[in-house]
């Protein structure tokens, strides 16, 4: 597969995923936290997705399209793992969806981030939350979802906060 | 429609424009001119997709990922009004495509570069030759090419050069 293909499988994964949760958090109300802005298009796919609620990014260094900058009560700028805390205080457990996109092409990187993350973005979810995610997170509460027809196994994640779900 | 979608529906008009290409040109020898590298997917995707055919590469500024950056023999570096006369005098009228990916979103200095591409790429390409092209381009020898089934009129744009061409 080209390097044209597999980017062209990366973003439909993407959209279907989110296109997915647009349909599955219908009946669960609460605020969308974006976890890497990139480019932006995912934001604004959620911004289209999501209309009405308000989406929360968490990025380390603005590089977006100028179309797609959440203004700054809506973005929380450094690393994750001290945004998120700073995030918890404000907003709580109101989270309806956790989109996390922050692989890097290093892989070493990556799995660090990654197995921190779950534990630093689940006290922000809201029980029967979903979370998305480029690379695979783990946490004991939570229960991985089938991905929407189409999406190959392993290119994106989707995981459920259960409505008895035990924070923390 | 979101960022998201218009860069899926992008991606795959290069995708289906690159695939038609490889197609018609079965029986038109010649080599490949990749007119702008970016982050080098299509680069990646046209060398997939002709296999054995030497594939150059006009770009201003080297970004492009590791595994899709041309070697020092197959890259033009600068701008491309310098650069095309530079690869006519070495590689005369040779090339069977011209993939030419320039826009920058800025609609003023896209216009201004796809005014003069035609004229300064011409004459590198062979009788039957195809172009392709993210921006529009007119040249009074070339013909307009039906695209695909499913790119969007305007997304992309397809020319031939006729066989009993008259180059310049």
């Amino acid at each position: 597969m080209s390097r044209l293909e597999s980017a062209i499988r990366r973003l439909e994964a993407q959209r279907d995923c989110i296109d997915f949760a647009a349909s599955a958090l219908v009946d669960v109300p609460g605020c969308i936290l974006e976890l890497g802005l990139g480019n932006g298009r995912t934001y604004d796919h959620l911004k289209t997705r999501f209309p009405g609620r308000p989406v929360y990014v968490f990025e380390r260094e603005l590089r977006a399209h100028p179309d797609s900058t959440p203004d700054d009560d809506h973005l929380f700028l450094g690393d994750f793992f001290a945004t998120l805390p700073q995030a918890l205080a404000r907003l709580g457990a109101t989270a309806a969806l956790a989109h996390c996109d922050f692989g890097s092409g290093k892989a070493e990187r990556d799995s660090a981030v990654a197995a921190r993350l779950a534990g630093a973005v689940a006290p922000l979810l809201r029980p029967g939350a979903l979370v998305l995610s480029d690379q695979p997170l783990a946490h004991p509460a939570w229960q991985p979802e089938q991905l929407p027809a189409g999406v190959g196994e392993g290119r994106y994640y989707i995981f459920r906060v259960p409505i008895s779900h035990v924070r923390g």
